[in-house]
């Protein structure tokens, strides 16, 4: 089958490589999109050595089931489906406890860190066991669920977060998971929305998914405004989408006494942290981590027309022109947002 | 009458001043016992800009009632009392919503930050409002009352942390704090205690007041033996009750996936943050700030002789001796616990 | 002052009655509506036992404050106003823990069981103590302020209601409660609202505030009806807003495993209760009771335009037609719903 | 082998059956201890509907593996282990979110209600899948082990309760499982415990393990001796283990407002449910239905020596005279507790 190889940092080679094998409980899924996410941007120059070459990568797919392995129950040839980024135990202390999200030993697909190499699906065909899959509703097409995973990164950070019915929520950072973050507050508990972002490009995008306000904090006083907005005491919930220390600050700064910030942004691996801030203010942070099961509930959103994938689509291309795609977005060519290969 | 003054910085004078007056909503209170906490010894220097002179300090209290405004409803002359450290106001957002140790324009007895000045129990008489009253069990002396206060602090963040039955519980600093976390832990869902401290005299307290297992931090490879203790999982709880980057780091490096991180310490403004690991392994931090009425059920246990605060009282002694006792503290004499001053 | 006076059961009489003092924590407020509430009528004929004559009844009111205590702080003549319907003690156990729904020796307005008879709103005047008070936002007429309370009852049941994002939650019964819980559940995480009653007229206007799927239990199969649109789970959340035997019966059967059932009918003081299902399944039943401090979200819910009160006010008459519409609302006079006296 | 097989309704003979066949995800295990359950006391004459023979009963039950499946990763020939009492799915839309207590299409072992029939522990062999095997502590004895499952029933039920540090609990019924819950209840966060019952043996017993007070409802006016206890509120959380009217009643009576019930007696099918004292005093109630994945911790309290089994253990005797005991259990012998059968 046809593949789009990391040979070697930096060089993706579009190739011939064996089709895979699959196990009794395994499905072989013919990929028809794949979005290339943020992670494999950044990966592929090695920096996060999570990228090890030789590797296919890709864990935002769709496609068909060609074929299916003998113990599958609940899949057939023909279904339409996509599946999680992650593949985990079933019988894992942590999974059995609802977490499978972080769950021992688990492989994300189209990774290779040290400790396993998992081929992903920028690529004809693509191995999943069945328990990972989730079937297409008819009305979304695979290029839009080649997006359920982000949509799905921002909904459990959603689920874990405690938000009282009509709460004041800021998002800062708004790119691809903020957008998504303020699409799905827009269905919650939450009240008054609020984003925050440098780029006012995608601040009007923010507006027109829900948004009620907007900041610049390149030119804002976000603390006075946000007090303004909330009888004085900030935002009832913050959900921090960009991760370096400003942002972190600037969430810790605008959260109300009490009140909670779900961490979803990690570009840093460490940041300043106003300690005497947290404390005295008893401020809770939560980290967010992956998809713990969020898939069917994004694909029944979609299916309702209540998610706007598609303003963020920016590009569907064959496979075999991935190599410059991921150049496009590795040189971050504005405006360019979700790009969907297919094979 | 007599009273210790902080008339500028480091310059505490034991001297006459009038007696206060109270209003029909308060009581006067012959104090009888008034501890020096922490925050006393370290902000009468000036470093924290919560002891602006002069100030009578002072907020670890018990004594006597001796007169009732007229509006008092439920004490009496002769009730022998505690108080809260925090004079907070009733019909507040956060008192209404059970947390009126976050309530707007509250004040902290002997505290004098630039928005008020409040004189505290370093004196023979002070004022405080009925709604901040405890009634003391006849079997607490008044000198154990004066250390009511830090075992609710650590009560308080024990309350605020969800602690299932039988979770492994690491406290990170064995100090006055830490050691009150540890007794009332036994008291809990907690079950493996652990603690960690740099200097073993306060881990052989730690041991007797009930810590399973104690490891010097300074000498011990603290994650290998953890993880030994925990299925190879980390604490599921832990308390960092130190406040700086290297017990920030190692709380955070020591508790499991998804476990919670209690936040007491807040020594340092700052400090580093491992937020990649925070995100992606979705811990949860929660501040925890001072008391919002646990004081009841800490006299409950201490009534019930489940607390050893005699084990932490160090020198009961005579007000007037406040300045040089103040000094000892303040140079760090070794071993030198709880100091309660009687006027 | 004019007062509509229940001078002995089932008997209203509207007449001059000495205008009454007030206290300095107190405000005179001028009664400009108040809602006739299904309480006050079946109340008003003994049968509850908690509008013992003479009262003045009344609680779902607003008005114009036209004269303020001397230690009154945040209000002042003129001040457009709605008042919450219990008056509850500020320093309480239960009010401190963020409950004062709960608290000990509170007093509902316009109620007289045997332990305290406090006059309502079917007056041109009443005196409410400051604390209870919320300012009217000028897009909010004191008609629709009047409708305020029944809307917060919806709310507080939901905030107290564990909905995860997108569950799907069942409503049983829609007369007035039944309808505000449908339309604050559409601004709350509900995905599919299912609505059910025993009157065609009522499940339109449930469809009409946004119910999804609306079933009458006298003619349709509901359990069959409710598995087909649950994955045969069940719905994850019911609200029961009758209060009898057969629609607890209804809403314990077709929640899902482990679901939550939120008690807000009471009209039986006793109903049948199915242990084995409640036990085997693993429900949890959560009583709900009046409001816990939702006046200012449904007021901010209202100003929005977000709720829909003039869809169920049927009338606005003046206070000295009281005595007929109650009679007729007793006699339970079909599609008659809330109505609002004007003094 | 040998099996204690249930022939006919009333009618359990010893005799020869089978050895059975596993799968290659399960294992065989030498069953060396099986404990009557009451419910295989109440089913065994036909009157639950879930016994339905032939039948070999036994669900606590702990033994020796003596075969694996090849797909047998954990566990080994010669592993001392006891096992859950219900097989469940692992991909389960309730067991991945926590509780695979609520599972679809669990078995029950030893029972066989219309939808299958899963032979059990009274017999020298035992078929089980390797997921949910637990490995017992050398310090627990086989005998001790077959208790595990009451216990962790209790800790489940305990596990779903939220108690904050010193609630006062009241545990309605001290049979076997109520005894569990006191001894659990003194590991957790309560404080006072109370217990209520209609035998002074039964109530002796639970002073011993830890009740600080105890009554007899039969002859003593329990409210006001709970009120007397708690503030004159009522207990924080109650306990109902019996599962009748007049103890749903009573676990309701004395709860204070706002309180918890927890309901774990489920004798009754249908009880009577005072529905205006539970929305006034907005109590919960929560069902709690078996066990999800307390056994580890119960196996940790019993190897440390916090739970008194033997205590409650009257009899060991060979599997062969099962069918007396079994008797002896069914005439309700006084003060006999656990039996258990050795193969
Ligand atoms: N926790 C998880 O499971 C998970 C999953 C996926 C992604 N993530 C993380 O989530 C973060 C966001 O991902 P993404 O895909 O949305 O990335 P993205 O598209 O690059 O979005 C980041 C946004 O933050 C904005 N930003 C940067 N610096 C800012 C500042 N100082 N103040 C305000 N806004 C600022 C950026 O604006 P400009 O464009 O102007 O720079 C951009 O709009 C990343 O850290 C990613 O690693 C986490
Ligand atoms: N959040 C609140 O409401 C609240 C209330 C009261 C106090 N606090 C804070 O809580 C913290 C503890 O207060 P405290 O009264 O218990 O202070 P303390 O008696 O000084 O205790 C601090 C302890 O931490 C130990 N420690 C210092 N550095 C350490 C390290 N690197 N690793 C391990 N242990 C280390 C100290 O050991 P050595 O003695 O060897 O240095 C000492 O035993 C302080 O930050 C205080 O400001 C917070
Ligand atoms: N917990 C609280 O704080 C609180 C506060 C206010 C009210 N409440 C209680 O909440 C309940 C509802 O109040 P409300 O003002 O909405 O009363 P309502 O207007 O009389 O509404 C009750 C509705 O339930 C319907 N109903 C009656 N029997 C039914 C059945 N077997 N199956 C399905 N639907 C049935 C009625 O239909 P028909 O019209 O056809 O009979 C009616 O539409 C009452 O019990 C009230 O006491 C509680
Ligand atoms: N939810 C679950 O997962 C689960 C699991 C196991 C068992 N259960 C249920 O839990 C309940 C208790 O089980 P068990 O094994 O402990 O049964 P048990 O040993 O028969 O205990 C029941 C106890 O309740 C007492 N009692 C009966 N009526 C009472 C009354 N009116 N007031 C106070 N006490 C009363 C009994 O006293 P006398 O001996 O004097 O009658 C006995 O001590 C049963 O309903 C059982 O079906 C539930
Ligand atoms: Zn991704
Ligand atoms: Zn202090
Ligand atoms: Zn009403
Ligand atoms: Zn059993």
């Amino acid at each position: 089958m046809k593949a789009l190889v990391l040979e070697s940092y930096n060089n993706l080679v579009y190739k011939d490589v064996p089709k895979p094998d699959f196990k009794n409980n395994e499905v072989l899924v013919q990929v028809k999109a794949c979005g290339i996410c943020g992670s494999d941007v950044h990966g592929m120059d090695g920096s996060t050595g999570r990228r090890n070459p030789p590797l296919i990568m890709g864990h935002e797919a769709s496609g068909l089931i060609v074929e299916v392995g003998n113990e599958v129950q609940s899949f057939a040839k023909g279904d339409r489906v996509t599946f999680d980024s992650t593949i985990y135990a079933l019988n894992d202390w942590y999974t059995l406890r609802g977490k499978y999200n972080l769950s021992d030993n688990r492989k994300v697909l189209g990774v290779s860190p040290k400790e396993y190499r998992q081929h992903g699906a920028f690529a004809e065909y693509v191995v999943v066991p069945e328990h990972i899959l989730y079937r297409l509703p008819d009305s979304v097409s695979f290029e839009q669920a080649a997006m359920v995973e982000p949509v799905a990164v921002a909904t459990h950070a959603i689920d874990l977060t405690p938000i009282s019915l009509r709460d004041t929520v800021l998002v800062v950072g708004t790119g691809m998971i903020g957008l998504f973050l303020i699409q799905v507050l827009k269905l919650s508990n939450a009240g008054k929305i609020i984003a925050v972002d440098l780029d006012d490009k995608k601040l009007e995008l923010a507006k027109k998914f829900g948004a009620d306000h907007t900041f610049n904090s390149k030119t804002e006083d976000i603390q006075e405004s946000i007090l303004a907005l909330t009888h004085n005491r900030g935002a009832d919930v913050v959900f921090e989408a960009v991760g370096i220390s400003a942002t972190v600050k600037l969430a810790i700064e605008n959260v109300r006494k009490g009140g909670v910030v779900t961490l979803v942004g990690n570009l840093a691996q460490q940041v300043d942290f106003p300690l005497q801030a947290v404390v005295t203010r008893e401020i809770r942070l939560q980290g967010s981590c992956a998809i713990a099961g969020e898939y069917a509930k994004v694909l029944e959103m979609m299916e309702k027309g209540l998610i706007d994938v598609d303003s963020l689509l920016s590009a569907k291309v064959p496979l075999s022109e991935g190599a410059s795609w991921f150049k496009r977005l590795y040189d971050k060519e504005p405006g360019l947002n979700k790009v969907v290969l297919q094979p």
